[in-house]
């Protein structure tokens, strides 16, 4: 299979071309660089030592013996290169992570908001266009987000995508599926929900082949291609804005300080494994809708926990103490969560858990590169509004501070 | 009550200043005049002579003795100066108009479609953003469309914004009232969906008070304000990407041309008058949400009719044929549409109905300047995909061909 990996130099794009790649796909990285960029902007770099792309992609060849391709091209602009990359590279799929991810990021000020909110639709939408003009039948495959739904469904599990819903009519009363109604906690996540509506709208009209992902966390930064060598090691993010919560508590216990908790902990939340986010699309990319079925939408995690377990996890491994901040975040104090993930498992998922997996994820990255740590990166300072920034307090950042 | 007028400038944004000037609130009009480019990019001009916006506003000062500013900004660009605008001018209300408007301008090619992405989604981002950055408490109420809904509602009629629904929990059922979920015909439509996005999120984070107006298809051209004086004349589109469809059929009338019926002509839309459209929005201004409260959204539309049937009515009124050709949008050939309008009639509105006001245009509009017709530019040439586009054949305008 030719496969096009937009955002292939992030956190879930560079492991998910290696994995593509060494199973014998022929992949190109599409990618600007943004998400460099941004380091660069918030003084932060990955705890991982990353090369620069040109060396990572050497390193692969010198590895395994395949090549990989970088075209450096900006979505939401560089509309007319994308429809002749289409048309030259001729892919059969294209994975969609070139938007901006963090939430936290997403929230920081009223620049931020703007940037991704344009970023991330104008991204999205390029891609859709540029589908339809090259008139290929490529299928498409997107990172959404299990932020998307919401959190507030106490009760029955989320389904994958469509809900079943019983409306009143004049005569009684029908059933339809609808898509979810989304109920998305930051400007990042309501962009996932924005995207959903393009990929609605294009099979309606151009009957194109797409697939979302609604992944949950990522935890972990390795899988099986990243440990081949280390100029191939997967970025590891820990600061406030980027870092998951899994990964900045695992830093926290390297350092021995205390895990900071924000609110009672009592979110629930979707994990999954970044070994498992690769193995995922991959099984995405072998079974894909069919021209003129509607969206394929797949729940893309493989277990769920309140960020207290998570918490006290960690530290019943490392000892690590843990402390109780202000939430920066307008959420619920806590909130239930269950998850269908039945198609993922059907298609063969057998999933690495945080119960088997997470004494690995300690020695692997936190310990072994906790010298790179600048700390004063690790408070989660981005607000969410006006009142959450007051209750951080002096180093609360936000828009209208 | 100080009111902005975003897109103060369009069909439906200069009637609603001068209505709102003339009820003695004060009005400035905020519009970097993209409509007017959009007639040169098209090659078309109005029916009606409208003269340059600063002309506009002189004669309304020498009609009216009152004052209406113009601030020319680029919403989804010039950010700070519409915050400093909001700093400085201190609106009680703005209203949002400032979006590509027409369906088949926007399905006309890639470029079109992005075009019509990026600037709707920016310039609705900007305005919430910078509201919030303002941290002033400005009522928002903005311009949606029955189009959100989609036409594929046979059965219950279309409530204001929100269903009520059952879901099977766990222990039993349970009710919930969502956004109804929403099924766009076009790319425009689509970005009125993602509109609505934006506001439910920002109106759970930073608790803004927006008003979303799902308005019909509007038909007629003057209000009593802009009949007052020629110069102050609102425009009135007939081409095949801007004119409405009942304006185009006066046109076709008015020359003695047969009026042309896309498909079966059994596509059911809701309308409304003009002058019903600014009264709605005064209405809407009077009624606003309070803070904390969602969305507030009203159907802004006074009667639902079959193309079919209006091409009817025209034809007994002026005895013009009505020919039959192929449809260039991708949509259902028929539909049943019915409509909820009940919290405007409740507020008070009492419609224009087509019986009543039909004959009115015929000869105010359409005969008056039916010498100003290019009639090149009557025929809808914009397809929605690459099978509608052949079947209409060579004149056909579509991305991909």
């Amino acid at each position: 299979m030719r496969v096009l990996v937009l955002g292939g130099d992030g956190f879930c794009g560079w492991p998910t071309a290696l994995h593509l790649s060494a199973r014998g796909h022929d992949v190109a990285i599409v990618d600007n660089l943004s998400r460099r960029g941004i380091d660069q902007e918030l003084g932060v770099q990955s705890l991982t030592p990353i090369p620069p792309l040109p060396q990572r992609l050497a390193a692969w060849e010198e590895v395994s013996g395949r090549r990989i391709d970088h075209v450096d091209l900006t979505l939401g602009r560089d509309f007319d290169e994308l429809v002749e990359l289409f048309d030259t590279w001729a892919p059969d799929a294209v994975i969609h992570f070139a938007e901006q991810r963090a939430a936290p990021y997403s929230m920081k000020s009223a620049h931020h908001k703007r940037y991704t909110v344009n970023n991330n639709i104008n991204a999205t939408h390029d891609v859709l266009a540029a589908i339809v003009e090259s008139r290929r039948d490529i299928h498409l495959a997107h990172l959404g987000t299990m932020g998307v739904y919401g959190y507030g469904t106490a009760g029955a599990p989320i389904p994958e995508g469509y809900l079943q819903v019983t409306l009143d009519t004049p005569t009684g009363s029908a059933q339809r599926e609808i898509l979810y109604p989304s109920d998305p906690g930051s400007i990042y996540h309501m962009t996932k929900t924005q995207d959903q509506l393009l990929f609605q709208f294009y099979v309606k009209n151009d009957k194109l082949r797409i697939t979302d992902l609604h992944q949950g966390i990522v935890w972990g930064a390795q899988t099986a291609e990243t440990r081949l060598d280390l100029r191939l090691v997967n970025r590891f993010d820990y600061d406030g804005d980027y870092g998951t919560v899994l990964n900045r508590f695992l830093i926290q216990a390297a350092l021995g300080h205390p895990l900071t908790v924000h609110g009672t902990g009592g979110q629930t939340r979707a994990f999954i494994n970044i070994q498992d986010t690769v193995r995922c699309i991959e099984l995405a990319l072998h079974n894909p809708p069919q021209r003129g079925d509607r969206v394929a939408i797949l729940n893309q995690m493989t277990e769920t926990r309140r960020v207290l377990e998570l918490a006290q996890m960690v530290s019943r491994l490392t000892g690590a103490k843990i402390a109780y901040l202000p939430n920066p975040r307008q959420e619920a104090e806590a909130n239930e969560l269950k998850v269908c993930n039945d198609r993922f498992l059907a298609l063969g998922l057998s999933p690495i858990t945080l119960a088997d997996g997470l004494l690995n994820e300690i020695a692997e990255n936190a310990r072994a590169f906790s010298e790179r740590v600048d700390v004063s990166k690790i408070p989660c300072v981005s607000a969410w509004n006006a009142e959450r920034a007051a209750a951080i307090g002096p180093l609360a950042v936000h828009a209208a501070e």
